[in-house]
């Protein structure tokens, strides 16, 4: 399928070509209440400015509802349903199109054009959602089996259930920021020597911080209490995809979470990027995921096995004295689980998705040392140190280390569809 | 100290005393719109008429915050904080006060007795809150031995970290249901016969499906991320408590639960009463909890050791059939952590608590079967089953079951400050 063209500018490589049209919320120095927008080169559009200027005069289907592109969140655009945000997309290609059908509505029309479309670098993001629960689920298997090993050998690296549920836990909502926000390295409660028999902890800054390469799937549609959504419906409940940095305390993990899973060692922060790429503008990129070699039950079982995303995933971490490194190159298609299955299962109980609900993958590695979404893979726990320069190496992050994730579909260097960046840098604990 | 005389009528021994003026969400079949009320006797004052119609002309402070009265959650409300809640609960004692400074406002006004006293049999209640972030912690000391022996021997039965730091997992914010909420028996993945080599789950009814005796606390203080809340500050973040039921499947638990905590096993609902107790009304009952014998770290360690609260707790279960009985009586200070302490450790790391938030104490039990605040303690995980009547036994909840949780302060019956009750009956499971 060739690139759409636009008449307007949009720079080849941009994450944001006309085959995307991710969505977010904004604001800028002149207006600073929160909207609704979309990104488009090293653009946005403003949708309320542009609803407001009778943008969508020739999408009589979105009329009524204009009022969500003046919400501080996408929760009220993302309620109105998937048929609606592929109308709404597909209209909004049509208007950059160089041959679109409406050239009155943006294309010869100047005055909107400079009052709706804003330069990237000028607009402030912010969380493109209000964020009701939060699951981070288990899926990237290559990671599991990794992490697994360093803890309890190859052979018992996989607990018995990995392969036949989606294995997660609830989250904290509350510490969810969008890219950009920096990243206080928590104190808390860890084990200093884990060898010696009598365990005593102590409340320090944490040692060992680190990094998890996630995505992010936020939902737009919600099942009742008790009603479980079938797995071979859940790609309605699917509004789009974030990439997400599931930061993560390693030492206090390692000390608090037998027996009922990571608290503290996670709840301090999580950052998501700020453009919410679309189910729909994914769909040409579905891949198969990791084959499951054990017969999963049936309402884990997808009619469609290309369930999951062929997205590049790529970790760049710059320290404070400026290096920087790629030290990490994965995929999205490394999941055993997709996200209906996920969506499946975490209501198989009659558990209620509500829209807004963040549903993170698990860290995703690839099966090398360089395709590793963590430190903790990467540096084998502390044991071998990660060359960023020739000065400078690490093991887990240190205070000013900036961590960026990028992702980017396809090849087509005028028809990408990206998630930009989710970046965060480390600020130092707070004196105790 | 002499019970607070009325002119209303509030029967002996009722739940909501003078002493006590709990908070809640009502509305009536002629007002549908939730909006804040408390509890006194065998009726609600609804707040929303009570301000509209000059009850609080004689406490200037909240006159600019009435709107909080007329809002669908108490979120508001708490928001104002402590010293206004005592503020407010002191002026509504004094107006039902038999010596009343304000007899005009409500002793003697028939035609605001008649609109905003409504009685409790005719009103509608509803979750308290909007809950954003929910977390359980496992603060009960007898239940985790109990429930830790029964797995893995008496020896080991707690985690090296139990006494040092206050073990919690995030919960599911959006099951959480207010009192007489019907429940449904979840399906969900279990291990039919755990003991063969060979796992292989099935999707199925839950078939040891169990209550928890909990206590929950709602948060009206927010902590910045990034800022730790002292633990001799932690009070301030207070705003009351509830009773909650914290819903537990025990098959699904089991296989689901190793290495990140219980998901699918709690996440189809917790309920919780409907009227909330102040902290301020508990503070006559602080007791100290159990005694810690580690040295709790500095940012654990309390300087009033006065810091859980007796509060007498009891279960009754009810068959389809009408038998009922009380299975389990139990106390409120039988916890290792306080509020105050596991407030300090949840922000411990910088994790930004919210007005509204929802922390559960974890299961409640004392240390003989007749205490035990779950089946799975009191039958032994299936072996012993429960005499209910001459007919009928239990070792999990069956079909129809309704279990109810109460729980009150105080012996003097003119002056108890009570919870009322926590009701749920278990709806058979969706059919597969
Ligand atoms: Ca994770
Ligand atoms: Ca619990
Ligand atoms: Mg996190
Ligand atoms: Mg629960
Ligand atoms: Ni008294």
């Amino acid at each position: 399928m060739p690139a759409l063209r636009s008449w307007f500018s949009i720079p080849r490589g941009s994450h944001f070509s006309l085959a995307n049209i991710p969505f977010g919320i904004i604001s800028t120095p002149s207006s600073k209440t929160p909207r609704v927008a979309v990104a488009i080169g090293e653009h946005v559009l403003d949708l309320e400015a542009f609803a407001a200027n009778n943008g969508f005069s020739a999408l009589s289907i979105i009329q009524p509802h204009q009022a969500v592109f003046s919400q501080p969140s996408l929760n009220a655009f993302a309620a109105l349903g998937r048929p609606i945000h592929a109308i709404v997309r597909k209209y909004i290609q049509d208007v950059f199109d160089a041959d679109t059908t409406y050239p009155e509505i943006l294309k010869t029309n100047s005055a909107l054009q400079k009052q709706a479309l804003l330069p990237l670098k000028e607009i402030q993001t912010y969380l493109p959602f209000k964020i009701g629960d939060y699951t981070d689920f288990f899926a990237g298997l290559n990671h599991a089996v990794k992490a697994g090993s360093m803890f309890r050998g190859p052979i018992n690296a996989l607990q018995p259930n990995y392969k036949h549920l989606p294995v997660a836990y609830h989250g904290r909502a509350s510490s969810i920021v969008v890219s950009g926000t920096p990243i206080r390295r928590p104190n808390g409660q860890i084990l200093l020597d884990p060898a010696t028999e009598k365990k005593q902890p102590t409340y320090s800054a944490c040692k060992k911080l680190d990094f998890e390469l996630e995505l992010g799937a936020f939902i737009c549609k919600a099942n009742k209490m008790g009603e479980p959504v079938p797995v071979n419906e859940a790609q309605d409940s699917l509004f789009g995809i974030v990439l997400m940095n599931d930061w993560s305390a390693r030492d206090v993990q390692a000390w608090e979470y037998v027996p009922l899973g990571p608290f503290n060692a996670k709840n301090f922060g999580t950052t998501i990027s700020a453009w919410v790429v679309l189910a729909d503008a994914l769909e040409p990129f579905k891949v198969k995921g990791i084959e499951n070699d054990v017969g999963v039950l049936p309402y884990l079982k997808e009619k469609d096995n290309k369930s999951v995303y062929d997205i590049q995933l790529k970790v760049d971490l710059q320290t404070k004295s400026g290096n920087s490194k790629t030290i990490a190159k994965t995929n999205g298609r490394h999941l055993l689980w997709s996200y209906p299955q996920m969506i499946a299962h975490h209501s198989s109980t009659g558990c209620p998705l509500q829209v807004g609900d963040l549903l993170g993958s698990g860290t995703i590695s690839g099966i090398s040392q360089s395709e590793y979404g963590s430190l903790l893979e990467q540096s084998e726990n502390g044991k071998i140190p990660i060359k960023i320069s020739d000065s400078e190496e690490r093991i887990f992050l240190e205070d000013g280390d900036e961590v960026t994730f990028s992702g980017v579909c396809g090849s087509d260097e005028e028809a990408l569809v990206g998630f930009g960046e989710c970046v965060g840098r480390i600020e130092p604990a707070l004196k105790l």
